[in-house]
């Protein structure tokens, strides 16, 4: 445990470094971009759309971007420490009170889950209202200027969930499948054995790249709808007009929401108490139908509060009349659909439905008919959650345009911290096990965080689900951002520009896909050997009497997940300044539609095929039914089948289906940053053409 | 052979019944949708574009879009059986050639090949001449509504090509996966052995699949094309004016096109003979490039004699101004694009190259990594194909608006008969070598038809690639027209009918590839319990003394091929239909352009990670490196893991991949059909609301 805390420090220290480094140079980059769009002047300019009012100068805009982006960065970085830090130490207390029994783990493991998730919710909406309020002291009744500068604070905090999930996918993706390949498949000996060099790693992966990485996913979303709502709200009526609280709908939507998932987690540990293992599940499941209720009240209470009736909304060149029961549809639809996308995630890679029980009948045939069915699984998984965002979409986009998908975005992640709860709930008991097995502790004790693992595993297949989808929405909401703020008011599909733009945004989550696969698959690799190495070198190890070289294994994975994550951090970083410098804000906007529309449907699917085929695995090695006893033992041709697609699938469910979130979400929020550069300097290549 | 030949026609006769049935109650359905426009009046209507002039009837449209419909559908019917005629004859041919030698085989295969490719490309051509003309003597003058009626013979092509890629591609995989996975892996015996019971549906398979299916996907994108730009010209000057040789431009180009490819087989069969093995790919390979360079300057000549150096284009309402260089431009960016697009498949296809023999080093680690390597490189070789498709759309759009990017896509179509020889000389010496083998001839005839075959497998993966690119071009061409008709002049993504659209559309392609992977997984595993039984249960079998039962297997293949297809089929034909009437144009166009970003770049990665496994796995058996040597040889742990990979490959390369480009170029052409009722009554939704 001791080793566990110290090589996930240690770790997520080496991964600070670089990060601090990539946030000096892009700190600079920010202010110099933004800086030269009125020749670094200081003088104050006519207002873009607050028309006749002076604005502040671009430069201090630049200059409070850039302090902005600092300060998301900083906020997302120690809320993923933190929470780390949590998990870690909550990873043993779950395994101690596992001796009393099922119902006081769960209480441990989820109590910490829901730390972390209030930790996360409540330290964004903080810096953030602070940020608005000092900025505003400078900025005084600039509040184009105000906001449009804030909008770094979701850069930064995405910027870092580049890291947390890009790198820590790979960090833990490379010591699990490299743990697995050779302990499991080679040695034939247990998960999370002691005598597998990499079982530290494999550890070490689940904090930093399940519960780090997730988090700072969630915290990155919540930052940029945040910021994407205020953008468009600043020049609604309420920017024009001033009015402070209904300007601050989109804090209050998620402040409210803490307080929801608040109430709502006395449901788990106090109101009612988990005696039994399969109490476990419809447990956690209620979570999510209680915060979902108890959030719709509260989305009504605020709507009715804090919002005149009738204002207007920026509708990319005009301004539309919207009612505050309009706004309040627009944020329930949102929060509503990420509940469907739980349930039909839940559906797909639950083994006890038909779906996940089908692929591992696949198993019969051997290996490549379980990855035929698993591939089709996860295509098939993506229409319900498609038809949800679209529906969400249509219905906010129509009552009040960008502004509407903003705030839906916002209610989908107004039950974060119960999103987060559950989640991180998963690595936890993963772990819990993970010290029981290493520290020999009984039988029985293994058992117990088994099953707190069992159901965590199908919890963690919602949660991505959640960040999914709400990552759709916010990217659309950045993107209506980006588009009002670049000054565009129709992106037509029949241009060229756009078009191409399109095809080739389409193309982009390939390509990132292809790289974090292959990364993962070469990390994977080099684990391998080195395992092998050990078990061949070392003598004794077999048998127990010799310790193995853990270090070695923990260095590999960080050396890995650093270096790889440098090519897809630079696709992600560098296409929207290179496509909005050279080709202009018209292909940018093809481009960042294109990967939107695309991504999401490689990132469901991905994670769901992942989620399916490890549940498929976990059906046949548990036995529960006739149907899954016919499938196994563990060993037999069938399980070995199945071994392999739950292998196949943890790059795909933890590593690039997930970063994909990260591709759409900061393509948008850093184009919506630098739009106003693009929209003075941007397309050179046509205008020299 | 006979018993190939028999069961193979005996398949397309079932399957020309269900298309038949088909055929008649679309027919009708396109009557009375298009009949009802103005409400089954047999009135004479002011014209739609050549303002002050007089058009036929709707209901004239509609009696001759519907002819239209069922000559394309029966050219392409009667086309697909007289190649598949030509193909299963060619294999025995080919068998008894390869014991003159390897050069005499070659030029059998090969010559059988161009005979198909070029009833094909003429036949299509000539019908669609002739109906012109036909069609003519009723119009007169009105070009507008011959030219509209005209797309029916595109939408006819098409729709049989669903049935030739989709049923045929279910066809062959359940026979190969099946006799694969109880053949080779369960029961050690070699591939094509006449012990297996699915072997004669294995060599079936080869022939609808893959010969008949291409040659009708080609087909489809051919007619599609040529109707896509001809729509288009009616509405430009060339319609406007009556000008009789540039409106048929389009037709000139594939006419040309044969002239070239005519000129291009010589090199391969006459000019320069075959001798050694290894000559073969690179005489395959001079094909492409010898027919791209002949059919340049056939480009430049037709654009020089048959356009007048400046014409107008019809550009989404306004009339654009072009020159015939340009124009010359535009078909050849097209062709120069598709070689391109050619030999990237090549390079991440052929096992010559790093990326495969990449994937066949992962096999050291097992099936999973294996699988890893495989998705990762589809998914990276997307990257160059996508920038070669967006540029020749940037150039084309750019230069001659939806006109142009027709002509590029009849650019690359226009050495389709070179194309089409290339890839049918796969399947034929394929079949050869199973001939052979099923004859139980000599060990060295064998040989040379393995060699023959290898050839054949990476130009198999050049033609897919080309059968993407340009289906993704004919698409948007078939998109541009279908706008145009429907009277759209913009597709705003900033809208929230035409978002949802894009979003929804994007997701179609997962929704068909679940639906097509599953079918063969699910034949599959039918035929695997089959091939297990009679392995069991005929005493004698793998002795060689009893003969299995062919019979049952063909059986499986072609009832699993007849049922499995109804519901991706269902989806293609009925997507276009419902959103048209229920959600309108706009929607439509959206879900069409989101089909087309999205669909292109899986129908690329699944065809490309098919084609590596195949010969990932075939570079371990041949051995021909040190390299290849240290992973196998045939059985080892390293060729099982490749094994795998081949198998899980086949339903992504040979039936959801290429399954694909029907989705997009027929949801495109039924709306192009369709524009005309969508325009008057679509959107019914929408309206009431």
């Amino acid at each position: 445990m001791c080793a566990t805390v110290h090589w996930a420090t240690s770790f997520l220290f080496t991964e600070y470094k670089y990060a601090g480094g990539f946030m000096t140079v892009f700190a600079v980059l920010i202010f110099v971009f933004l800086g030269s769009i009125e020749g670094f002047s200081t003088k104050s300019q006519p207002c873009h759309y607050s028309v006749g009012k002076t604005c502040k100068p671009a430069l201090a805009n630049a200059a409070f971007s850039t302090i902005a982006f600092v300060l998301g960065a900083v906020t997302s970085l120690v809320s993923g420490f933190l929470g780390m830090k949590i998990a870690t130490y909550a990873n043993a207390r779950t395994t101690l009170e596992a001796r009393k029994g099922v119902g006081k783990a769960f209480i441990v493991a989820f109590r910490s889950g829901a730390v972390m998730g209030f930790l996360l919710a409540a330290s964004g909406l903080f810096v953030l209202y602070v940020a608005i309020n000092l900025f505003g002291l400078y900025y005084g009744d600039d509040w184009e200027g105000l906001f449009e500068a804030i909008t770094g604070y979701g850069l930064g905090g995405s910027s870092m969930a580049l890291f947390g999930r890009v790198g820590g996918g790979i960090y833990t993706k490379a010591a699990d499948v490299g743990a697995d390949l050779v302990g499991k498949v080679e040695r034939n000996i247990p998960e999370d054995d002691p005598r597998n060099p990499a079982v530290i790693a494999d550890n070490v992966g689940d904090n930093v790249g399940d519960i780090a990485g997730m988090g700072s996913d969630l915290f990155g979303s919540y930052a940029e709808s945040s910021c994407a709502a205020l953008v468009v709200a600043s020049i609604s009526s309420f920017g024009i007009n001033r009015e402070f609280t209904p300007m601050m709908y989109p804090l209050l939507i998620s402040s409210v929401g803490i307080i929801a998932c608040l109430v709502t987690t006395l449901f788990a540990t106090d109101f009612f108490e988990v005696k039994e293992v399969d109490q476990i599940e419809p447990a956690l499941k209620k979570q999510l139908i209680i915060s979902t209720a108890v959030m719709t009240v509260g989305i009504a209470l605020v709507s009715w509060l804090g919002l005149p009736y009738t204002f207007t909304i920026f509708n990319f060149g005009a301004q539309k009349t919207v009612h505050s029961w309009q706004l309040f549809l627009c944020v329930a639809v949102g929060l509503w659909a990420g509940l469907v996308i739980g349930f039909i995630t839940e559906y797909y890679t639950s083994n006890a439905y038909s779906p996940v029980q089908d692929v591992a009948d696949s198993c019969r045939t051997g290996a490549a008919t379980n990855v035929i069915f698993g591939l089709a699984l996860g295509y098939k998984s993506v229409i319900i959650p498609i038809f949800a965002i679209a529906f969400s979409i249509f219905l906010s986009f129509s009552l009040a345009a960008m502004y509407g998908v903003a705030v839906a975005a916002l209610g989908m992640l107004s039950t974060i911290a119960t999103g987060l709860a559950i989640d991180a709930y998963g690595p936890i008991s993963d772990n819990a096990g993970g010290i029981a097995e290493m520290a020999g502790m009984s039988h029985r004790i293994r058992e117990r965080t088994d099953a707190l693992d069992a159901a965590g595993n199908t919890t963690a297949a919602i949660g991505k689900g959640f960040a999914i989808g709400s990552a759709a929405l916010v990217s659309l909401a950045l993107f209506g951002a980006f588009v009002s703020r670049a000054g565009i008011t129709t992106v037509d599909v029949l241009t060229p520009n756009v078009f191409i733009g399109l095809l080739v945004g389409a193309m982009l989550p390939y390509w990132f896909s292809a790289m974090t696969m292959k990364s993962v698959g070469s990390a994977a690799l080099k684990m391998v050997e080195e395992v092998r190495r050990q078990f061949n070198t070392i003598p004794g190890l077999m048998e127990g009497t010799a310790k193995p070289d853990y270090a070695t294994c923990v260095k590999i994975s960080t050396d890995a997940s650093i270096k790889e994550m440098i090519p897809p951090g630079t696709l992600v970083m560098l296409t929207p300044l290179i496509v909005g410098t050279f080709f202009g804000v018209e292909t940018l906007s093809g481009v960042l539609a294109g990967a939107l529309v695309s991504g999401v449907q490689i990132a469901i699917s991905a994670s769901n095929t992942g989620g399916a085929w490890d549940n498929a695995k976990k059906y046949i090695e548990a036995g529960a039914s006739e149907h899954a006893k016919s499938l196994g033992p563990k060993g037999s041709d069938c399980h070995k089948a199945a071994v392999i697609g739950d292998t196949i699938g943890d790059p795909l469910k933890d590593t690039s289906g997930p970063s994909l979130n990260i591709l759409i979400k900061l393509m948008a929020v850093e184009s919506l940053v630098f739009a106003p550069f693009f929209a003075t300097y941007g397309g050179i290549l046509f205008k020299y053409l």
